[in-house]
């Protein structure tokens, strides 16, 4: 025990662990100005390789937070995989070719750039956002971890009922080992270390470190999201599991300046040779190329693990070569390289208590090559993040806390089983011919890399029945199985049949999936925009009232008569906005029409409700949108792509994170005041 | 005289003034790599409003340096325009819409954004290009210019011919009087003060500046770049002179942000009203919107000078308010404001020995409502930056110096013109009817500013015949009529006839004009490319190779041959190429070819010096280019629209600046030969 206690402070939010899920929870909090701190036990020396691949939601989800844009201007794009295997005379040749990203999936594609610039896109949102306020405190280990919610009122527990330890680390100890390169000429140490910090930054950054080392404090946080790793201390303090196993098969992965005469190098392929075993080739910025290689000759022993001993970059890349035999390569300079063993896990539990959560590699882990990694970490924390910030701010009810883990886990195991089964095939040798049973088709492959495509792009998720959610069935049939979702996640009552008449209103915006993008005008300026890029990652729900033909007098006074009640005193729209706040702070109505943006005028045509008044800046002419043609962009064809009659429209509610909450007719009004009556705290009128 | 003598230093090239136009001399020097002063006599207290409108040719410009993006995510995208004119009832409707930018001329569309973070962008991109050896000198002040050249060698002249005597201003010489604000609610001054300088770099410029307070220094250049605004000291200082004059016609700015039920306000608008005068909208970034507004009422007296005295903004605004009638207009916040009389101007000598060079607007006026002046000024500087640098380094010969003058000049006279026509059909009254000769015809005031969008696209510049542009005529015919320049501009000698003939080569590719963009992919990798964003403003002059079809043995034949040539120790590639430096380095190859991209491959069908190998980091990917359909951004169909053979192709030379210079056949390898021994200094072998 110190004599002395240790500074003890309140935060609304702390984030353990400043990696891609720990910053992009941050980067939430930030957006959302919601106190919080971040901590992570390493300091600025981060190692270079890493993951690096992004796929087309993570972009769009970037572009909510306001930069896909770096990410895309400075990475490799991929844009299309080869199939290499061996021919009859046993050579490797190029047997296909498919498009890397599905067309006409996204508005982005799957890119490839280094995990250390990334991290510092986010470490520039969450400065900007935060104004400053959010920083990462580099060196500070957390060393207790105590929820004492339940415990008493007030004084333990109360608004603050998460009571964690930290320490300040010595700079040695907040050093990571790095990683020695194999290369020929020698890979620098720490060559990302300028990435995250620019030099006086970094030297502040170091001094307070520095200051703090040693020394003891103690946070009480309203939440805790544990974003700390593989080894997640947040997960053993809460004594949490993984569940799954290792397989034998190792591979190596070296990022290097390949000098070779195979043909498809800046391609993405997957090789099979005939016997050598297999190969990934990503091409990256930079001139680099990242290697998977199959490391056949090396299994592991009765122990289940593999003797690291013999794993050199010589040995590595020695198999490359035979694999790709008869083409040559050969490199200079490798930047990075590693060896692992493909290993499937998944958390039993992300949260405890609805006060600490687990997210990213804290609670599953599997093989890099799928190019997951980043992706699904910084993905549950966008679906965390939002959550917990609306809720310690008041604006939603803690109900919705729960959806985490019943939306969260079921991905994970989906990720898991695309993992096992894509592994299997990658590694398997080709099958000869139709009767070698023992083999893997080359047919098969394709089949799975082609459905492994729309699992990849991270766009198939579909979450399940919530309050955040409004479908039919129990979470638990959909969510992630457990009995613990199954007894805590409230949903809204609808039958199969009703669902299904209200989805058919909308056939491409499918409840539960994330909102689709096609370019729409905005009726007061004819700019287009992809609908996406309105919906921000601000916090806001949001309505998106497709409010059809509206220059015919019919649908006029249908459209007139949901924005009499959406404009009503008594309506959700106000009860959830706070007095004196202006009525889009807390859910946000947007609107599409289908008539013709010449014909139509904002001003005449629409309810103020739709583009509300400010007596000192005026309308808002950022609300209407048109799905007609443009003169530079071409025609998104809106109506037609989310599947909603261009006469009559639709409303559709949105979640802060894009996804679709409920769809209804224009005449559901009730069971849209239902739906956020659900999640958002109300007030009384 | 000072007893002691004042510090004196060399430096490549002094640029004097850090507008637009000397901001972008600078990223063009710092971007090749010459060392390079900026100076300015303004702190960095800069005013809000100022000129805002970027045209394509700007956006493509700026993206050749890299940041063009960045203007366009935060820009307000202006997509039509609204003519509003009066009824027979004398009320105004809207009679007109057209699309702001013409459909189809560029990859870009017109936007508007506030100079102040143009000018951060520029510092931005000139600090990471010259790795912080460029930053504009703030509160210094050129007191004495003297060209030494001729005068004698070594001591005197020689290498640093330019004597340019410093001074270092006190605070309060270096902050310019603040416009203030007619708002309602005070606007804030100094605004825009934090734009250019995060926080601790202003204290550190302010501090730089105070030591400087009152010392001289003396700076011997190999060039000045005189950029130093309309009352420009370097002009003086050459005692040169603006020809041409003021009209009577005077206008007011506001940028404010309307209260308004005017329709059209987030439109550009031409709004001539029947009696009270006219008005054009702006509509810009964070809802505000600049109103230039017609002060009928204002007239110059017998000087030619107007009453200031008169003008506030609430007289300004009440002209808008009558314009806009029946339509009400209010405002609380106005950002800005100012009166001017149009005035135009043209500088009779760009530059002086082509030692000193005058850029923006210290060699031409005009009228702000074309959204004109920042591109022209900026286009000026894009032009002389890489010739000055270039000669400075020794790439190109110092004959290539003349053609600034030539072909800017004939810009700006052509500007001139341009806002003389279009403010006198802008300030007139409208006819009402065919028999009023002395009102406007509003279908020519239509026409007007359709021909007005070429034009002000900045994409209808077109270069007459130098060393640089291979063109049949003089330059004093093509140029800007001077004297001065027939005498001093090199050119090739082509005859029309044979022009014409290798024009129809590529008949989408002007030469005199800039290389048009659509989209390619990179063989290699499949990635689709607007070719303009392989033409960076690197400095180095390209050759574009349209190899045609390649996989006919025929055209095979015919590029192994071309190839051949290029590749000879003697050719001028090898010759301009310094020892031991990539082949790469002064002028690059690229190619376009239009055979399937799936059936070629880049190291089997590409001759080396395509795609040139290097020991350490293997073959270059980047270099060759197919004119094929791409997954997933269309078919840019380059061949049809550069207008060049799919079977035979063509070659094309590209200027630093993206300009086309030369145009041939593949057999015509002296010829280009023969173009680059113009302009390049090629070492002897």
């Amino acid at each position: 025990m110190a004599s002395k206690a240790p500074k003890e402070s309140n935060v609304d939010v702390l984030i353990i662990g400043a990696g891609p899920a720990g910053l992009m929870a941050a980067a939430w909090l930030s957006h959302l100005s919601v106190p919080t701190r971040i901590i992570d036990k390493r300091n600025t020396k981060i190692f270079c390789g890493q993951a690096d691949g992004l796929q087309c939601r993570s972009l769009e989800i970037l572009d909510s937070l306001g930069f896909a844009d770096r990410a895309w201007k400075e990475a490799n794009h991929m844009i299309e995989i080869c199939m290499w295997n061996p021919g009859s005379d046993g050579v490797i040749r190029r047997s296909d070719r498919i498009p890397d990203t599905i067309v006409g999936l996204s508005r982005f594609q799957q890119i490839v750039l280094h995990q250390g610039r990334m991290e510092r896109f986010f470490l520039d949102n969450i400065k900007k956002y935060s104004g400053g306020a959010v920083e990462v405190e580099r060196g500070v280990l957390p060393v207790g971890l105590e929820i004492l919610e339940g415990k008493g009122e007030g004084g333990k527990g109360g608004e603050f009922p998460v009571r964690v330890r930290l320490r300040g680390l010595s700079e040695e100890e907040a050093t990571p080992v790095q990683v020695k390169t194999g290369s020929r000429v020698a890979a620098s140490d720490g060559v990302f270390r300028s990435e995250l910090l620019g030099g006086e930054e970094e030297e502040e950054v170091m001094r307070r470190s520095k200051a703090r080392a040693g020394a003891e404090e103690v946070v009480n946080a309203k939440y805790v999201i544990g974003c700390d790793g593989a080894r997640s201390w947040t997960r053993r303090a809460l004594g949490f599991e993984l569940d799954g196993e290792a397989t034998d098969i190792v591979w190596g992965v070296m990022d290097i300046i390949p000098v070779t005469d195979f043909p498809d190098i800046r391609m993405r392929c997957a090789i099979h040779s005939a016997s050598s075993g297999s190969l990934m080739v990503i091409p990256r910025e930079n001139r680099l190329v990242r290697l998977y290689i199959q490391l056949k000759e090396v299994t592991p022993d009765a122990s289940g693990r593999a003797d690291r001993s013999k794993i050199t970059p010589d040995f590595i890349f020695s198999t490359a070569q035979k694999i790709l035999a008869p083409y040559k390569i050969d490199y200079e300079y490798c930047d990075w390289w590693t060896a692992y063993q493909i290993g499937q896990r998944v958390g039993t539990s992300f949260d405890a208590q609805q006060r600490v959560f687990l997210a990213g590699d804290a609670v599953h882990t599997h093989s890099p090559k799928a190019g997951q990694g980043m992706n699904v970490s910084m993905q549950d924390a966008y679906n965390l993040g939002w959550k917990v910030g609306l809720v310690a701010k008041g604006v939603c009810k803690p109900e919705i806390l729960s959806s985490y883990q019943s939306e969260r886990r079921r991905v994970a195991q989906d990720l898991i089983e695309f993992d096992q089964k894509f592994s299997r095939l990658f590694s398997g040798r080709p099958a000869k011919d139709v009767m070698d049973a023992e083999g893997v088709s080359m047919e098969e492959f394709k089949e799975a890399f082609l459905k492994g495509n729309m699992f990849a792009s991270g766009l198939s998720v579909n979450y399940g029945p919530s309050c955040l959610v409004v479908k039919p069935g129990d979470a638990a049939e959909q969510g992630d199985g457990s009995e613990k979702t199954r007894k805590l996640v409230a949903t809204h009552a609808i039958t199969q049949e009703e669902f299904n008449r209200k989805q058919a209103l909308a056939t491409g915006l499918p409840v539960g999936m994330r909102f689709n993008s096609f370019k729409v005008l905005n009726q007061a300026c004819a700019r287009p925009w992809h609908f996406q890029e309105r919906l921000k990652a601000d916090g806001r729900f949001r309505v998106v009232l497709f409010a059809g033909s509206i220059l015919s007098p019919a649908q006029k006074e249908r459209v007139d008569k949901f924005c009499a009640k959406l404009d009503a005193p008594t309506s959700f729209l106000h009860r959830a906005t706070p007095p004196g706040k202006p009525i889009d702070s807390i859910v946000e109505v947007l609107t599409i029409h289908s008539a013709k943006r010449t014909e139509t005028e904002l001003l005449r045509d629409f309810p103020d409700i739709l583009h509300p008044f400010d007596e000192h800046v005026g309308w808002d002419y950022n609300k209407v949108f048109v799905d007609d043609e443009s003169y530079h962009e071409g025609y998104g064809d809106a109506y037609k792509n989310y599947g909603v009659d261009r006469e009559r429209g639709c409303v559709v509610a949105v979640r802060p994170d894009q996804y679709v909450g409920w769809i209804g007719e224009l005449e559901d009004f009730e069971e849209l005041e239902g739906y956020f009556g659900g999640c958002l705290v109300l007030r009384d009128v």
